[in-house]
């Protein structure tokens, strides 16, 4: 059986104007890999309702698992539960078990459940709650696509929730090899070996330190015993490697 | 006039499997804000032929500009250049002037130009050379496509090299106010300051630090004196912000 596909949807302007440098994508795509579900693409898109809706529907229709990132705080700027809803032809309102955990959660702090705090309660129909152990607003899972905050900890708090609940694949398994050489050196050789091991995945990363090229040679597999017979190969062929 | 718009199309199964963290799109995403280019979309693909020819034609379709960073060295995985000339429906060979720069570089070194190396200078028919100051190999722009390398030096040189050549907008200007308080309680004096100034752009960037809850506030226009009134504003409603 062929591992699940995921795709990871990143929504604000702060990513496409430089300011913030994008984090979530490369963790979660490092979670996705150990859990042996396939990413397949990643997208950053800004904070405009019709794009991210278009995105929704285009992305959870090529894949099985799409995660988004960003928009369900308790601002204006916050539009990816309406979005999202409207992707998928469903209705959203405020939701009284998502309204019951932020009511215990500010009533402990002595604050009170605002206009603005109840946004986050706000649930497309028919959606199953994401668990925040980080700041309690939950995300939500609606078909496929599961809807996560920006904030790198709660996101990751988001992650650790839901990612134990898909059905996983085999695990990409993967091996380095560094050169202290450039990419050009390496190539001949390196081509021969992925000729002879064909079942195996290899990539090829030049890299500058100091002033001086190196390289990263790296073999990945879902099948540990290719990967060990590609990996001996590669050592073989490149004896001067670390 | 609007400004120009773009989108970032990078390129690499080490992105997509969460080897490596991408920062060229944080990069490329400052500099077009600064040239007054407004960046649409960052997308992230794989090392695969028509997955890269397929996002090729999609986004130069959409976009006034589209930039791509990865997969144009000398490996057996570096198939951007054969694919981006597929999405334009052109041959590509060995063209002689890029073989000549590397020839030259190469022979400064007292190497060889392998057919490894050889295949760095692999054009597109018909496309525009973009100069490489740190490593040589070329870069290329066919139509509205500027393909340049992953290494970060190497793509920043790249930017560097292609960025004043193309028609700038109006730089899009931002201004940040730093609140030491969760993002729910400023949302509400948020959204009355950009209801009263909807010219500008107002964005809301909750963070941690230490394990308490802070929130950026950024207002964002192309308009100097539009950014002043709503900056003045800003500060006004909340006074306490840095």
């Amino acid at each position: 059986m062929p591992n699940p596909t995921a795709a990871i949807l990143i929504i604000g302007d702060e990513i496409l104007t430089g300011r913030t440098r994008e984090g979530n994508a490369w963790h979660l795509a490092g979670e996705l890999t150990k859990a042996g579900i396939d990413l397949v693409q990643i997208r950053v898109i800004g904070d405009d309702h019709a794009t991210i809706t278009a995105a929704v529907r285009e992305l959870s229709g090529a894949v099985d698992h799409l995660f988004t990132s960003g928009g369900i705080g308790p601002t204006h700027d916050d539009i990816t539960a309406d979005a999202v809803a409207e992707a998928f032809g469903r209705g959203i309102g405020v939701r009284e078990d998502a309204r019951a955990l932020l009511a215990a959660h500010y009533a402990l702090r002595g604050q009170d459940l605002t206009e603005a705090r109840l946004r986050m309660a706000r649930i497309p129909d028919g959606a199953t709650l994401i668990d925040n152990p980080a700041s309690t607003a939950p995300g939500f899972t609606i078909g496929n696509c599961h809807v996560m905050a920006g904030v790198p900890e709660v996101f990751k708090a988001m992650v650790a929730s839901v990612l134990p609940t898909l059905r996983g694949g085999r695990p990409l398994l993967s091996r380095s090899l560094l050169m202290e050489a450039p990419e050009s050196t390496v190539a001949d050789a390196l081509r021969t070996v992925a000729e002879a091991h064909p079942d195996v995945s290899f990539g090829s990363y030049p890299f500058t330190r100091d002033g001086r090229f190196g390289t990263n040679l790296v073999a990945r597999s879902t099948d540990p015993e290719a990967l060990d017979a590609a990996w001996a190969a590669l050592k073989a062929a490149f004896p001067e490697g670390q």
